[in-house]
């Protein structure tokens, strides 16, 4: 049990009192109170927001224990004093935790400092007024056992209710906002913003749906800053149309021609189109037309609705309700995505309905726009950044794409997202193209939309898997030198379906742009991460965000991290870095031996061939679980599928950082072929599970009577004999690059250089590193089972591993 | 895709008429409008409660599809009549169906007969004034492709928010009761109800907090009926002390000194004990000096918090902020439960706190209460009705114990809970001790509570796993002719943890008391039903408590069928029967001869060892499922350790219906010994999976703005082998009964007869019926691995199978 907080700002004692008045802790009732037992009483007695009698509150307090002899109302009743023991005793049981689990009456503070809860700061074994005021202050500022400040405990409690009528701003705590906002009285609008383009070429610019939700305060003149998340989920999805449109991935491997295909030839370039007119506008109105229900229940964004943020959904070009085409990612969506903030800037047009041009401002907006979400959120947030578009201060990417190349392709192969064989930019465009579910708009628009999905189908080129202009379109780093808004990103080292490198190329792709950019990542797969308990994450953001929209100098940019990393070994462990897969990294470069990562070269000749018997693949195409699990295994029906190196058990620990290389000497029996690779820890251990469990269903709530979410951690699980580090892939015709192919003679050596997917990872001492050599990835690559054999000169065959720099 | 909606109230014209008008469907816009199609887009636009133009409406009606050609919006234009064929068009949309999956523009009938949908009555293929009145009535009672009717659909939009500030009492549609209260203006409050017992032995009777959530509407004078949710889990739980508390269950099974105890020996009877004098009491208040924030979040009670009802929760003796001691459902438990229910009925009296006996009373309940829950929650309903208690008007169980010996023990054993190993009473009683969560009051009653722990321990007497005065105490059968509420109790026909003996007896322990008694009937495990996608099961309780909480005529206990199943081989399914586990069922006897379950008996003499391996026997301890899966495996490692005997295959399909039953000739090559059975389905087949799929997390919502649940479907798994059917337990020295002991002579032969659990069960044709007899059973007895031989003359051996007996 550790508590991770790194969302604390160090505060003097004359703010502390002046924040303690404001949240009405310090009041008329007790400021004239000398007695450091009577103050503190005065605190827990405004701790139970729903206790209303001195009786009542006595049962409580009688509940409580203090010292290992006396409850917390009689000591309270017959000592002048507090001693640290005694109040961290009362705040440990505040906090949550359990006595006959985590903490003694006799030593709270040993389990203060276990639990990493930070212990206030006094001169004697007593706290005097001033210190206790203070040690209040600071425990409120505390994790709680369950994944919240206590404060925010409190106001899940009920705490902030009797704010609620006077609240006409946001209200601070410790650089955070508060919960001052009742979020049953939220506004719930719908306005069609008038898009610069015509997607679905009707005729008339892209009208696009936005959907808002802001605090009743703004009726009242408060100017909100806005959290924006583009999804095109929200409105609904085509599964079973979209399932039906799923490749078959059991297809084989095909020879590419040669050619000298450059960059040049494939750049994309912005078609100079003739654009329809602007609606010419007829009125306008201040009040929506629409309201509207189901939104996304994203449990961060919500948060931030009972503290004075503005939430607006939209869902962009193609989806339900808004004109278009969906394109997955193409300009014409980064161009939608961005139509929202400009009007949240003031620099668009909106309509209340879609037919009578009557136009409505943004007029409750500060004009300050910070987006979220996670995957295809995230990277729309990635990419309306890369306009620069002003109003957008800040982006808190999780998961996202920076490069739709880098999601479903990758060295000239078809590479699909873990756990979606068979995917590719057209199915996912299908899937969101919600104007679908409005049948009566669909029979409109049918025609058109079963044409571009011939398009998408052939632009994407599933037959060669090389970069084209399709994918350079729809490559955002190209534009990362545009970013202004400051770029918090948040990625799981194990998440294979959005891979590493789209946040590595992120994090080194915006060094100069002179902004403020953080990383957090996690031990998680492609998952949210604002539900943890053992780190403070939805105050950082909260942090964050009071910083970037509310333009508080809450030094958010010096407290928080520039990069957070969970570690892979032990649980609730969250390492602070400057810097993550720095190039100029140290690296270890091992040489590649039969069977051996080695100090020295070898000049033996190596090779595995591909195919598998019709039941294994079979077998395997139905379960890729399984087929990852025996190609980890020692002893494998996939020996001869394979080539295994490793090195000596390590004599150090050993912590890679960044992205691992690989030079190869290859060939292949045929003029086609492609490898896959995977760096592997093998020794025993107990490794973190793969999920996150839940610890309480439910059991973070975003403020009183408000949504929940369910309490989570990652736990170590039971021991296992290894655990995949990394992986990569290359196609043996794209040696040069990605767009170009190259010549593949039968039987013929070439050299070949591939880097992998970054991570950072803790190696232990005593484990080994391991290198899997492979072709046919069942869950990512086209599964030919082709009569293929790959061969390897392993004399200059070495493997590359960057090193963290130790400080 | 199939609804089963078994709520539904056949309706006159008339009343869906006035119906419609108080629900505001009809109004003074409508009233007068004689064309069907304009009608129909009057019902349209009040369909949309987001909606607040023409123009966007108008967007609306074109976003549907009417018919092949034409959009709902066009259609209405353009015809003064609605076709029958349009109408369902529009309505499968409104109902959420998709056109890609579920139904075509050309043919909606036949998806609504398929999806077992109602289709109004109409006299041509279009409908007329009066039938487009009321198809649209039967619309509004018809379920959405995700679990709720469309009233409680548009409820979920905000249709009902504007009568918010109108409501006095409850609002009726088809029979059940609408969300027209605001759920967040609640009134929350904690009372304490003096019981009538002293638990914990400190001169004052135990008093009892209570957590009450009641409708503002009771502040101006509305009675209301409540549901009742008796859960000691509430307050928290002891999972730690608990989990230490664990008994080893790799222990040897003991011989027992055989006896000639009678009922009379072990009968329970209540101890005639002076208490302390009632409090006097000190004063009389309406309001409550404390609220609570934490509830259970119970989706059934949360639904019925916005229909008028008030809910309460309370723990009972022995946890947080109550007095008294933990026992694990003894008759100090039933009697802390009934308390708040005579509270609640006006016969006994309440303190606002724990010190002051200021007296407040249930002014605001009409004295009408339903109790609901699962488990211990459903265990202590049935317990409170056993006591007759006044007020107490419905139990609606689910997966409820009805002996606390059916739990813990089977036939002289000490037999697990499914997948709990080693809890027992005791446990259970420390778990739920949650005075021990308010370390003040704990370090008060510590040593009293260690001593009634070692009194639990001694009294559930693990060593013999015989039924003694302890387990009579927890036996509710004895009280079963009191039961004077009605009873709907439901159950998992897979539920390993609550065996179906205990539903069993209770449905058939009540048939004389002149009562309505309802039983429902799932394929699952453990588990709630209130989510279900494929019944309105939540409907039902809602007719159920509207007629016996309301007092309403609403015909609920003729419209709803006496028994529900859902079948065990088709998703989605769910038939009707009048009765369950009819002791007169005809039955079916197979006589066992080796490998088989014959037509002639077989003269031979067969046996199995129990013992293992080591190995074996350590793997598994620690994986039960591995062990069950082995179990039915046909060459398998437990080969030696059982026997099985098949049918043929069946010539037909066979329905069992009841509690098989087994007559044995077995030996014991020691003094000592038991047995375990199961029962299985051999044959291949896609099954239901053991747990059902989330299709929608938080799809389903209560009401507007309010709280949500997972909406669940039970759906087909990849094909199995086999499934467990049923099973049973006995110690061979319980052969006469559970509380004596035999004699047992190694070697010796003796006549057994046992009776398996009960169930109901579709066995396809083709299929085998198999019968496994073994020992040991991993996941709910002990695990001695001794060196045990068990023979059995098969010369009387018959397996008696209970047949569903046709009407």
């Amino acid at each position: 049990m550790r508590n991770n907080q790194f969302a604390i700002r160090p505060t003097d004692f004359d703010t502390q009192i002046k924040e303690l008045k404001e949240i009405r802790f310090l009041n008329k009732d007790n400021e004239a109170e000398n007695s450091p037992s009577k103050l503190l009483k005065s605190f827990l007695k405004l701790g139970y927001p729903e206790i209303k009698s001195d009786q009542a509150l006595a049962h409580r307090l009688h509940s409580l224990q203090a010292t290992e002899d006396s409850d917390a109302y009689d000591y309270l009743e017959n000592n002048e004093q507090v001693s640290v023991l005694a109040f961290y005793n009362i705040a440990l049981q505040l906090l949550q935790f359990n006595p006959d689990v985590d903490f003694t009456f006799s030593d709270p503070l040993e389990a203060m400092k276990k639990i990493q809860l930070k212990v206030s700061d006094h001169k004697t074994d007593k706290f005097d007024h001033d210190e206790i005021i203070s040690a209040w202050y600071w425990l409120l500022a505390t994790h709680t056992k369950n994944g919240q400040s206590f404060i925010d405990r409190l106001a899940t409690q009920g705490y902030f209710v009797p704010f609620y009528k006077d609240t006409t701003k946001q209200l601070l705590f410790n650089g955070k906002t508060l919960p001052i906002f009742d979020p049953h009285k939220l506004i719930r609008e719908v306005v069609y913003v008038e898009s610069p383009q015509d997607t679905d070429h009707d005729g008339k610019l892209d009208l696009l749906k936005a959907e808002i939700i802001r605090p009743a305060q703004t009726q009242k003149g408060l100017k909100v800053p806005v959290l924006y998340t583009a999804t095109p989920y929200l409105q609904g999805t085509n599964d079973e149309t979209g399932l039906e449109m799923t490749h078959n991935v059991n297809v084989s491997l095909r020879h590419k021609e040669p050619n000298d295909t450059k960059y040049e030839d494939i750049e994309y370039h912005t078609p100079d189109e003739k654009l329809p007119d602007k609606r010419i506008v007829n009125g306008s109105a201040t009040e929506a037309e629409e309201g509207f229900i189901k939104d996304l229940c994203y449990s961060l964004n919500d948060y931030f609705l009972a503290r004075g943020f503005a939430v607006v959904y939209a869902s962009g070009v193609g989806t339900s309700d808004s004109d278009g085409m969906r394109t997955t990612g193409g300009p014409e969506e980064t161009t939608s995505t961005i139509a929202i903030i400009e009007w949240l800037a003031g620099n668009r047009i909106a309509f209340t309905n879609r037919v009578d041009n009557i136009e409505i401002k943004a007029w409750w907006s500060n004009k300050s726009v910070g987006m979220t979400g996670r995957s295809y959120l995230g990277t729309l947030a990635t990419a309306a950044a890369t306009t620069g578009v002003e109003g957008l201060k800040t982006i808190v990417t999780e998961a996202a794409i920076s490069s739709w190349y880098d999601y479903y392709r990758d060295g000239g192969l078809v590479i699909a997202a873990g756990g979606f064989p068979g995917e590719d930019a057209d199915v996912l465009a299908e899937e969101t193209f919600s104007r679908r579910l409005n049948p009566g708009d669909f029979h409109r628009i049918k025609e058109a939309w079963d044409e571009k999905l011939i398009e998408l189908n052939h632009d994407q080129d599933r037959d060669t898997g090389d970069y084209n202009t399709y994918w350079d379109a729809r490559n955002y780093h190209k534009n990362f030198k545009n970013i202004k808004a400051d770029v918090l990103m948040v990625h799981g080292l194990n998440d294979w379906n959005v891979k590493p490198r789209n946040v590595e190329r992120l994090w080194n792709g915006i060094k100069n742009n002179n902004i403020v950019q953080k990383a957090i990542l996690h031990q998680g797969q492609h998952i949210y991460i604002n539900n943890f308990r053992s780190i403070d994450y939805t105050d950082m953001i909260n942090l964050w965000m009071t910083h970037e929209l509310l333009d508080v100098d809450n030094q958010a940019e010096k407290i928080l991290p520039d990069v957070i990393i969970q570690d892979n070994i032990k649980p609730e462990t969250w390492d602070t870095y400057d810097n993550w897969s720095d190039p100029e990294n140290p690296r270890k470069v091992f040489n590649l031996a039969p069977d051996k990562l080695a100090d020295k070269p070898s000049d033996t000749t190596v090779s595995f061939k591909d195919s598998l018997s019709d039941d294994q693949y079979w077998a395997y195409s139905k379960d890729n679980d399984a087929w990852q699990a025996d190609l980890l295994k020692d002893d494998s029906p996939l020996n001869d599928n394979r080539l295994v190196f490793k090195t000596d058990k390590l004599s150090d620990n050993m912590t890679l950082d960044g992205i691992p290389k690989l030079d190869l000497t290859v060939s292949s029996n045929q003029d086609l072929g492609m490898l896959s690779f995977q760096l592997v820890d093998y020794g025993k251990a107990k490794r973190l599970n793969v999920s996150p469990s839940v610890l309480t269903p439910n059991g973070i709530d975003e403020t009183f009577d408000w949504r929940k979410d369910d309490l989570r951690e990652f736990e170590l699980g039971k021991e296992t004999a290894s655990k995949m580090i990394t992986k990569g892939h290359i196609n043996l015709q794209n040696r040069h690059n990605p767009y170009k192919n190259d010549e593949l003679t039968p039987d013929k050596f070439y050299d070949l250089s591939v880097s992998l997917q970054p991570n950072f990872y803790h190696l232990l001492k005593d484990h080994q590193l391991g290198l899997i050599i492979y072709a046919t990835d069942f869950g990512m690559t086209v599964r030919g089972n082709q009569d293929l054999k790959y061969s390897f000169e392993l004399e200059n065959a070495k493997l590359s591993i960057p090193l963290h720099k130790q400080n």
